[in-house]
């Protein structure tokens, strides 16, 4: 393990000199935020430094700085993470990217896009919008920061027709852990020039370089859009009708399959209901959520006529129509709220919210049986399970709550047992351990079980490559501290 | 540099011993074809041993030799590269994975297909015919492996709608240098669990481990293709008119631009003359070459109408329709042989052929300045340049030939001299060393230029974490010997 130093008072000195002071946060004066991600239950821990970058040039001067005198740094974005990846566990310096936040400009003869790495999704999505462009990667959270999307390679809603943000990458800069500045990729479609530094920095959670600029794909916005809610009486029946989609030449921008226990605590978090609960008599107990898009209301037409001949042989009750946007948005809305609904019931404790998670990825054929196992688990164990899902991509999203008997230590421990069990399940089905939230600190352990010691290896090899003191958002994805 | 051993009767026997003896090569036994790949102007070396493999478990256990004995290994596929990725300069062992040529199955309810390493290209793709499926990577040699297809990160015709192979590989089983066997990925769409090692492995030519097995995503085959010959007035009218196809929202499979001069040689070669050089007088000097598929016959009319005014007011001749297999064979005919045709023409010296090419890969915007820039310092230097590329991925082919008047050595150096300028303008301009060919040896000087020292040395650095003893395939891509 390296052996870290401490923010001196010489140190902030030093950076306040290629940091406006206004900028360069120390003691009293750091936000509390800064200490943590969403899923506050894998800890908290205060930096003992937090500078508002606002350049490459900046996050380099400090990186300098920091890598001389061996004082550990963890990047941060808009802290909306769900692993603890940008929890500095090792105190030291948080570069703060959220300032960075400039769009810098579109190149439409090679449809991408430049951007600082602390512009938010959401920003970079409806300023798409309005130029009739797409950027596709669409995770849940939309205001979390492009950086972030970048290092977690997040997935979202249309990974299932348009891929995740590895495939939208061209081009990056990243400041390297001794503050050198490198650029990789370029403003091309395809490349074989050399190992793809570009695709070992997407996914890697600011552990080997801090992204700071980005070349994003974008596509011509779809001209026609349309949702279907799918009601079906059993989860079974619900998810088991997932890969006759694709099979039948359907390519859904988004597939997600809802349970209606949480369609209804979501829908109770909004205020507002438009899922069926009873349907020609029949109890509803699942739902498919699919959105297509096209080139004209023909093609689309055509498509719901099919998807609905498909659906309901597969044995849904019905199928409901979302075909304008007021329409399309309230049904989405329940499902963009799932994880907001699932914190508005969770009890606190020690400062610590009484949740956790895990997102593991499996083959889509294996998404029903392993979803009643995972049931079967948590009924043995006595655990409140909320699960929702990328039905398309068969990426899981399974929570476990606890209630307001139990204790932090006791619940992590249940926890622990629980994923355990879980996650050697999703190893022994093909799956891994997560289709898009990462690995942070939280899922390390679980990542060093599903793909062994040697792998882990290679990771931690690479690590050092990259950063030789082990500076560098140390803790997390492979380095243990 | 590493010390390497040579191979004696002691391994020779020791190799004999864990591989049927039938399938073990030395000295005069061995084929001259393992000296080499299709661009022998990089040289020629014989390997001191060749072994044909036929399971992962023998390619680990000769690594192990190897390892244990620090003795060069070069992977080969069929040896189609034209870097001299396959050429075993440093002597040693060649493992040729030609034999591992089973399709292992098909997974339809997650599309995808598991192959071993050495099927061929055209081998896979005629299977997925068969079966109403398409593998979309579709690089012009179709008799190369799969496996050499991933280890260059190959792209093709098909890679401007559908994307690299890298965009198609799953999961992988590769044995690394010191025989022990990994599984990376899984038949998962999407994942970010760690490190990308995937990702890394895809082309990496060979150099950090050996894959014998691959998961690869399939697609349902396209129900309708078709495909348009546009002939221009110049080349330059041709290449501006590439940017305007995505700006329409149309999305072709292929888009090739092609001169004039190699049509015709590629004519004279195959014997068949399909390409009008004349048309209302007007003298051709250039085409688009442009593949659609769609859903129905329909939908192909209304691309065609839409491409054929956007074609023609960017200043096309005229638009030939190619709308029945034969047709469409036919038109891709002349272009599937540019490569043949062109070393038809060829002359060999000293047993070497006076051929070099590169394969940049430039923004789509910088095409037309890019080729013309080339041909400017072609014409300086008195060169003889073929050129021919993937419009729609910005990826050029720029071929030199040597007439019978010039020494492999000045021709050598003139090549050097000529790729020099041209690799620093592709640079300039915002492109890249390769965009599908890879680096091998015969461009790692290129690379080094492009991408400077640091990214040499992280390349370098986890290369040395793969391999500590650096036996596998030294003197490629980052690693100089």
């Amino acid at each position: 393990m390296s052996e870290y130093n401490k923010v001196t008072p010489e140190i902030i000195e030093q950076i306040k000199a290629v940091v406006d002071p206004k900028r360069v946060y120390v003691g009293e004066d750091i936000n509390e935020d800064f200490s943590h991600d969403e899923m506050s239950i894998y800890g908290k821990k205060m930096p003992e430094l937090v500078v508002d970058a606002l350049t490459t040039e900046e996050v380099s001067a400090v990186m300098k700085i920091a890598y001389e005198n061996t004082i550990p740094v963890t990047p941060r974005g808009a802290g909306t993470g769900l692993v603890g990846a940008c929890v500095p566990i090792a105190g030291g310096i948080v570069i703060n990217t959220t300032k960075m936040n400039k769009i810098l400009g579109y190149d439409l003869d090679n449809f991408v896009v430049h951007v600082e790495a602390g512009v938010l999704l959401n920003d970079l999505a409806e300023d798409c919008v309005r130029q009739g462009l797409m950027y596709p990667p669409d995770p849940g959270e939309k205001f979390a920061c492009l950086g972030g999307n970048v290092s977690t390679n997040a997935g979202g809603m249309r990974a299932c027709k348009y891929g995740a943000t590895r495939d939208y990458v061209r081009a990056m800069t990243v400041v390297l852990p001794d503050g050198e500045i490198v650029k990789l990729g370029s403003t091309v479609s395809k490349t074989s020039s050399g190992y793809s530094l570009l695709n070992l920095i997407v996914g890697s959670e600011g552990t080997l370089g801090i992204i700071t600029e980005l070349t994003l794909k974008i596509i011509p916005a779809p001209k026609e859009v349309i949702s279907l809610v799918v009601p079906f009486e059993n989860l079974a029946d619900c998810i088991s009708t997932v890969p006759k989609f694709k099979f039948n030449h359907l390519d859904p921008q988004a597939l997600e399959f809802m349970e209606k226990a949480i369609v209804q605590k979501s829908e109770r978090y909004i205020g507002k209901s438009v899922y069926p609960q009873v349907l020609d008599g029949i109890e509803v107990g699942a739902y498919l959520l699919v959105t297509f898009d096209g080139k004209s209301q023909d093609e689309l037409d055509a498509i719901i006529e099919q998807a609905s001949e498909i659906v309901l042989e597969a044995g849904a009750i019905d199928v409901l129509v979302a075909d304008t946007p007021a329409k399309i948005k309230d049904a989405w809305a329940a499902r963009s709220s799932f994880l907001e609904a699932i914190k508005a019931e969770t009890n606190w404790k020690d400062g610590l919210e009484m949740l956790d998670e895990c997102d593991v990825v499996v083959p889509l054929n294996m998404i029903a049986p392993y979803v009643e196992y995972v049931y079967g688990v948590g009924e043995k164990m006595g655990l409140q399970i909320e699960s929702f899902g990328h039905a398309g991509d068969g990426n899981l999203h399974i929570y476990i709550i606890g209630d307001d008997q139990i204790s932090v230590a006791d619940f992590q421990k249940k926890a622990d047992e629980f994923f355990d069990d879980i996650y050697a399940e999703a190893t022994r089905v093909g799956g891994l351990v997560s289709g898009e939230h990462a690995i942070g600190s939280g899922k390390l352990e679980y990542l060093a079980k599903s793909v062994g010691p040697r792998q882990m290896e290679i990771m931690e090899g690479i690590k050092r490559v990259f950063d030789p003191k082990m500076i560098l958002n140390p803790g997390k994805v492979c380095y243990r501290l």
